[in-house]
């Protein structure tokens, strides 16, 4: 699969990927791949991801069950930066943050100072039992 | 200023951004901000980023003149990962992306290959004269 080599991987063999919601645009959340998580996200058209701290695949959604239909994926000028266009499935609307939100972008700055703006739609301590 | 040790800046300072426009929801460009970079781009509301490569501050647009107007600055649940709410100034439609594009995220995975799929609004050659 010579596409996986056209990625220009860091040194820990990682890139970045952004989640986007494909029908409202919402960027939902950030995390990374490793070549096999990458592969495993384009065979599956589910997001596959790489942990960092548990050092191993991520299929998001194999706890909560919110999982993530890829409907596109995107590269970067510089082919060092991933772009998911996906459907966030499980619950409705979609929650993509493990703090039961549906965005992990959720704080704003506000006059000097980071404010929680939008709801949690779902308690974590239901999510993940 | 205390929102900027709100922020988990990484082994070398840094701390990922996501650049989206305001108006259509697009995700133009993926950078780096470190704390001087983040703090100028909240004083002045347009994007200031940490360049890597050249190990300085970059205000973007200041050799293209496609600044981006800051609405909003957002940071997700773990602290570690900035999304700016943008209007990309300069040229319009907008231009983010060094080749003349939209977008840096021009390049779309169809078939096992890596297409790019969106056009070049203008000629680098005379962005960056």
């Amino acid at each position: 699969m010579d596409w996986l080599d056209h990625v220009r991987w860091d040194a820990q063999g990682l890139v970045p990927v952004i989640a986007q919601e494909a029908g409202t645009g919402d960027v939902l959340m950030f995390a990374w791949m490793n070549r096999e998580a990458l592969a495993r996200t384009a065979e599956l058209g589910e997001a596959v991801y790489y942990s960092r701290s548990r050092q191993r695949l991520w299929h998001k959604g194999e706890e909560s069950g919110h999982t993530q239909k890829v409907h596109e994926i995107r590269l970067d000028c510089d082919q060092d930066v991933v772009l998911l266009k996906v459907t966030q499935l499980g619950h409705e609307p979609g929650i993509a943050c493990h703090t039961g939100r549906h965005s992990c972008f959720f704080e704003r700055l506000d006059g000097g100072r980071w404010t929680a703006v939008d709801p949690v739609l779902k308690d974590p301590a239901s999510i993940y039992q």
